[in-house]
């Protein structure tokens, strides 16, 4: 039996170890619309997420942008499921996209703590979970969002004001639905079940109604796992006689292990969490990280790197701003000018850089900063 | 194919119309106990529901009678789902026996408005839900509560504070076991699979660490269709290192049409409602309720009443509180000497005699007075 590779909320693996996704079928098969640079152009969309594909599909883009464009409110929705004390690296790919669309558009945002997802999910309390939200939280804090528009919150704590919607939503999808979207059996538990209109409420902008206008549209920058909550909700948008979220899609940052699966809080070897030491982040890199390299210096200096299974190189393309410097790295590699071990250490210094300077920015955060991110009146 | 009875949260109907509902067959299906007139006399439980057989089966009543006897603390959990403006005489009966526990035992009682549940299964909107609950809430505080050791509550606006509890519930329960004990499938709306746990907290004192003490002893007072929720809070207690809830059960107050059913809100024709006048009352029984009578005068001199299904006699077991006078009404209908006409004129004056009273205390109920019974702060 052939292995397929599996894209869903809760499991990310490529068909073949070290193997890439295969986004372009994720595309087909989950019928989103691919981000073009046509469209990057169009909206003046620099950041580098867009620029260099990470940012890869998307659904409904077009309408939010017109919209802003028109002078329409949007708001951005996205959010972290707290599994761990601290984040990884991957965990601020869409935290680096939000705050990148935050200072574009001036927009309001919405974080979820799925603290309650968590909870069901995995071996840990409720009380875990909850602290493990409240540590993220101000993680995510530290990515510089506006305190004055961006809302944070826990599911435990606060999904009871949007109770309206979540009722709203689940008198309207069978579990025949779930089932289909979510693969839901009867194995599965009733707190499985009663999670995803939580997630699905905040696409709709009456969930907030201290923080929101009722007619703002959402866009929702997220990874591309969790397009079936967004999928559905765009589905049964008109029973809540709201208009349907649109969102946009990014590829998942690497494991260390390679280029087959993502980043996961879980595994400590897989990953490089945004509190681990300048020392830990090189020692993990030079450890661990899959090298596109060849194996003799011979081979490497004659045939070159393979950048594609590279999870050095993909770190760059995240982390490492400067295009011009980018391009030089991947050129100088693929050619067999730049070793592995090299390419490593250049790897280490851009993550350690980007690192370091969120943990200033982490340990500036104040227990009256996060009390104005918790705060939802606001409007 | 031979009818079956079918007793479930949802419906409550016997095999056959008009006749009685099998509630030896209930007892063994759900596998509870005999009340007995034992257990009645041991603890002198005197209220006319115990005394004839009104209250019929439960789950453990006599551990929680030796907890009270020894001065443990106990408190009353029960419901109601508003689906109308006004309840109906059906509904009064839990809360009649609520009432009489209260009284005797001196105890805690919190009570549930699943408003939620009832917006997920009916034809109704949210707000409609929420309101029928705060005019439903009216209703039962009319029943003569002690405010100060009651707490009523809407799942749509309080639930949010036992979610903890809901959450452990949710985790511990998969959906075969749903399945199994609801009748739930594929074609179920998400929202009749994610509402169980919130009936199911509120079996736990831990849901109300504000009003109750945390080892306090639970006892539902309930109709028998309610059972399946509270089996499954016994079953998984020990995961919320909880007691397992008591529950005592009573037989269903049945409709005007016949003994077969239960009284239905959404039915006019098959109920008396607590608002309805004096007048309307005595209409409906004369025009509506079921007859045990014989066809022609004669006859019913020579053969006498058919109790057992005569719907006029069933309700004054449940609200004529002179057992004499019932004894003697019961002897001299079934001996023919009472014809049916005045067998529905005895029960209508009874009746009117109970919903008048009822409405007396209705209308004196203030806000403030229903302010205290939504208060949680009263330990």
């Amino acid at each position: 039996m052939a292995e397929e590779q599996n894209i869903t909320p809760w499991e990310v693996s490529s068909a073949k170890i070290n193997e890439e996704i295969d986004y372009e079928k994720v595309i087909r098969q989950f019928g989103c619309e691919h981000f073009t640079e046509e469209m990057r152009r169009k909206y003046g969309l620099d950041h580098h997420f867009f620029k260099r594909g990470i940012v890869f599909a998307h659904r409904d883009l077009g309408v939010i942008l017109e919209h802003a464009r028109k002078g329409g409110e949007i708001y951005l929705y996205t959010g972290r499921g707290p599994s761990s004390k601290s984040m990884h690296l991957g965990h601020s790919v869409p935290f680096l996209l939000c705050k990148s669309l935050q200072d574009t558009f001036g927009c309001k945002l919405v974080i979820q703590m799925t603290d309650d997802e968590k909870f069901i999910w995995k071996d840990i309390t409720l009380e875990q979970a909850v602290q493990y939200g409240i540590e993220n939280s101000k993680d995510i804090a530290a990515f510089g969002f506006d305190p004055k528009k961006t809302l944070i919150f826990s599911n435990v704590k606060y999904s009871h004001n949007f109770v309206g919607n979540t009722l709203k939503i689940e008198k309207t999808i069978s579990l025949k639905d779930y089932n289909k979207v979510f693969g839901f059996t009867e194995a599965s538990k009733v707190g499985q079940i009663c999670f995803p209109s939580k997630q699905m409420s905040p696409c709709f902008p009456t969930s907030f109604p201290t923080f929101l206008d009722s007619n703002a549209l959402c866009l929702i920058p997220a990874s591309i796992d969790q397009d079936p909550y967004f999928r559905l909700a765009r589905d049964i948008a008109s029973n809540l006689k709201c208009p349907k979220p649109a969102s946009i899609y990014t590829y998942f940052l690497p494991a260390l292990q390679g280029v087959g699966e993502k980043m996961s809080a879980s595994d400590n070897a897989s990953s490089i969490y945004l509190n681990d030491s300048a020392e830990e982040i090189a020692r993990k890199i030079k450890k661990y990280a899959f090298s596109g390299g060849r194996q003799t210096v011979e081979e490497h200096r004659r045939e070159g790197a393979d950048l594609s299974v590279d999870v050095a190189f993909h770190y760059l393309r995240f982390f490492l701003e400067d295009d011009a410097e980018l391009e030089r790295y991947g050129r100088e590699y693929a050619a067999g000018k730049i070793l592995s071990g090299e390419m490593k250490s250049i790897c280490a210094e851009v993550v350690q850089k980007f690192v370091l300077e969120f943990q200033k920015r982490r340990a500036s955060i104040t227990d009256e900063l996060m009390a104005e991110f918790f705060s939802d009146t606001k409007k």
